[in-house]
């Protein structure tokens, strides 16, 4: 990688952090641009040879958390693997237990992710670009959902495309409502464990 | 009723309505209480004799939102209760789909309760409150779902608030992504139409 592409990754990846911060401050509306490159130390110049917008910026900052959510899972899942620990016969409720327990703090990401649909909602191309970043997280969960049922010789009884939104709709759900009620880091990593733990055990066949 | 009650009545209908035209346009910060009694011809003296403030305005308007969601529902399953229509070996993606199409045009309401739900997030007492209010949403759909099962002479495989829970959240992230799709109020109606068509057959053992 040439010095410049690390400077240039350097410049995103600290106007993207400087993002995170503000808005955990003041909110979506709050941040702007100006604010955000207050916070990270560059100048309007140096944030729009990297993003196009506001939008652009809160966008792939969004995206990075659900990146962050599906590795956090997938390696989860991969580990349990490799121990065995999802042969024939493991317990559904057991795998979720295990899987939520391996997350990280996520409550700024509850706060940004419920933000940006309000703004999906009211702006139609950020709405198609959220939606479009939304399809390859219902991908990458389905893609793990059959890689388990693969392993774990267990059997869907649903598409995993269908399954999978339900599962991310349903997580999302239940952790927007455990920060509601001020859980903290820990609590809110299991926030809606009963009922994933349900929701995966009537989605796979007996 | 007295004059003075129906009076009252009336002035807070009036101020619910403007509360949400003015929301529809400018969104919930936005949507002050001057501006909310301009738009119904009321004093801010008015105003005050019949809510607290103006969160207690907008969870009220929350709340009219989650009854008449409920209300359509529980009048469409007891027609259909009524038509026979909920007899033993009745279809439940057909039971959904009915139960969908007699929904109003909600895409108002989605915007509103995505805004109430940021709020709740952000404001501890606020979120208590629409806690509060959302977990007697989910009782009555329990007891709908518990009705249904009675007469239908169905057995649900999971706790009837458990699944009153799962099937409010999918439902309403279902209809969050439509109206980010731009979906028009008909196909609103009918957004995730799949997805409940689903988890009701997996929430009913065969």
């Amino acid at each position: 990688m040439s010095t410049a592409t690390r400077s240039r990754q350097n410049t995103r990846a600290r106007l993207l952090e400087a993002a995170s911060q503000v808005f955990a401050e003041v909110g979506l509306d709050g941040a702007t641009v100006e604010a955000v490159c207050e916070r990270a130390g560059f100048t309007r110049g140096a944030f729009y040879s990297n993003f196009e917008s506001k939008d652009e910026l809160f966008l792939e900052l969004a995206g990075s958390v659900g990146a962050e959510r599906l590795n956090s899972v997938r390696t989860r899942v991969e580990e349990m693997a490799a121990d065995g620990a999802l042969a024939e016969g493991c317990d559904p409720v057991d795998l979720v237990r295990e899987v939520m327990d391996s997350g990280g703090d996520d409550r700024l990401g509850v706060m940004l992710m419920s933000e940006i649909r309000i703004r999906a909602l009211r702006d139609e191309p950020f709405g198609a670009a959220y939606l479009a970043q939304e399809r390859e997280m219902v991908a990458g969960i389905a893609q793990i959902i059959t890689d388990i049922a693969v392993a774990g010789l267990l059997r869907l009884r649903i598409p995993a495309e269908l399954a999978a939104r339900m599962l991310m709709i349903v997580w999302e759900g239940m952790a927007v409502r455990g920060a509601m009620e001020g859980q903290d880091a820990e609590q809110l990593r299991h926030s809606g464990g009963e009922e994933l733990g349900w929701l995966v055990q009537l989605l796979i066949e007996e």
